[in-house]
């Protein structure tokens, strides 16, 4: 951390925006988070200010009356190469707002604003699960998936700063519609919303914890809701994890053929069902992975900063060298 | 290239081994290529030394008498990362064989193994189409799909020097077998092998003036012959590159959402028939990039070197400071 922060007793926030929630902290230079504040993010058909307000109200609750050195913000979306906007986010209503000097103005102190997935994977190389390895996957599975990769600790940009965007490549043909406006989009088959989508399904033929869970309305149906269902061994969520966990590593494979990584670091909400996700996607890894019989598969491993490594790798935009 | 090399008389062979021919010639520092030579190559279910034969008799010959200082193989499958061994090969016989070796015993000189796509990347970043880009992709393709990852000028060689192995990206569950041992490889929808087999369905639904280049016999239908086909405008062969290209378009798609890079290459023997291939690869990917109208779609590319780009990697392992 910059010295004058240390000094000053000011306090360093991130700020994980994602398509449900919105998540402060504060956050010190070794990682470690103290106090946190959560707000519903308004939705992606409200106007912007209305996120933004969200963002400013956890911010300030978070900080506690102490002044800000600095916030780092964590947007589920295309963010732009200087770091300024919201380009285009599936979930968001931004389409170009100029967030980062919104912010900036609201708040009277340095903004800094990059993509979510790459703000989790930097703290997963800092602070976390990557840490060490020479290159690596980050993929976080929240609303939608994002992705990063990794290269000796840094996350890989791309020409437009757009590196990363594993929830929208296509892995089945004229398939599930998707959000980004293409079908068959992977996080249609692997994310919190598919997994939402698969118990749904799966509750309308056979009985389950969930229905009770639900008041008998399926619609009322959330991730966490399946996480404890499945944590309590019930059928419905055990198969939709497994379905879900099963196109995880289908899409995995995908990307280790093309990138063969050290480690592959799975982070974001629904990853806070830990082995009940990773199990069938390490099974569908090893079966879909071309020659997997000639090379060594990268472990594919939690986060170890779980939902917060977002929030942290903001933090990090702010107070890393 | 090597002042020892330079000054000696001694020549600098480089062998581009794929499923279907070895290709084997003499090149300088600048890339350029004097005399070549072509052998078929036997098949993937011969005992490996008749390869290694071909190998040697197509080196031979391409030297003409000239005292080698080094040659180069870029081979069609994985390699170890020493660069001793093709380790897997779906169009190639060799399991583990220590290729280097073997061929340094036959020739009297330092041989030098790496991935056939590398090497033409390699060639295309120092000499060709990817010259001067901060980041891109080669897309070679032959027999099947193969790739590189270009940062910097340099090939990203992954934890187990496998990077780049694209063409065996699953993009249809469930979709045709694969050679190697998989389904629904992409290589299986966008390859010399996937337009002939496009072509050969295609001839039994409609007339083609591959009836007559071929005899008769649909199943002597090759690669190259649908390339003229499609040149004198035949129908099926134009659907047949535009079945090809479109999934080309696709595939790359995914790999851009993932890598965001600068420039697309696209080499390999079916790349000769350019446009036919490139435009509707253009098309696809404009159409299934996510958020294409938010950023600069990377430009797709033939490779400038042609079916040569392999064979001038393979002498840049020899020649390249």
């Amino acid at each position: 951390m910059r010295e004058d922060v240390r000094m000053s007793g000011q306090v360093v926030v991130g700020v994980d925006i994602g398509g449900t929630k919105v998540l402060a902290g504060v956050v010190d230079a070794q990682g470690h988070v103290s106090s946190t504040a959560l707000r519903t993010t308004p939705g992606r058909r409200v106007v912007t200010s209305q996120v933004e307000d969200a963002m400013v109200e956890a911010i300030t609750e978070s900080a506690a009356g102490r002044p800000l050195a600095g916030v780092g913000i964590a947007a589920a979306g295309f963010v732009d190469p200087p770091g300024e906007r919201v380009m285009f986010a599936p979930h968001l209503p931004w389409q170009g707002e100029p967030l980062r000097d919104l912010l900036q103005a609201r708040l009277g102190c340095q903004v800094l604003l990059d993509n979510d997935a790459n703000c989790a994977a930097s703290a997963e190389a800092r602070h976390g699960a990557a840490r060490g390895a020479a290159s690596g996957l980050m993929i976080t599975m929240g609303t939608g998936i994002g992705g990063a990769v990794l290269l000796d600790g840094k996350v890989l940009r791309g020409a437009n700063g757009m590196a990363g965007e594993f929830g929208h490549m296509q892995v089945v043909p004229g398939g599930q519609a998707c959000e980004c406006g293409k079908s068959g989009c992977w996080e249609q088959y692997s994310s919190g919303n598919a997994l939402v989508r698969n118990a749904r399904a799966l509750m309308a033929e056979q009985p389950s914890v969930l229905d009770e869970m639900c008041g008998g309305r399926p619609e009322r149906v959330t991730g966490p809701m399946v996480t404890s269902a499945a944590e309590e061994g019930d059928l419905v969520a055990r198969q939709a994890f497994a379905s879900v966990g099963d196109w995880l590593g289908v899409g995995t494979a995908n990307l280790v053929a093309a990138l063969d990584p050290q480690v592959v670091v799975i982070g974001g909400g629904v990853s806070a069902a830990g082995d009940k996700l990773l199990d069938p996607a390490r099974g569908a890894l090893r079966r879909t992975l071309v020659g997997a019989a000639h090379r060594r598969v990268p472990d594919l491993v939690a986060a170890t900063l779980g939902p917060r490594a977002g929030m942290i790798g903001a933090a990090l935009l702010v107070t890393a060298d």
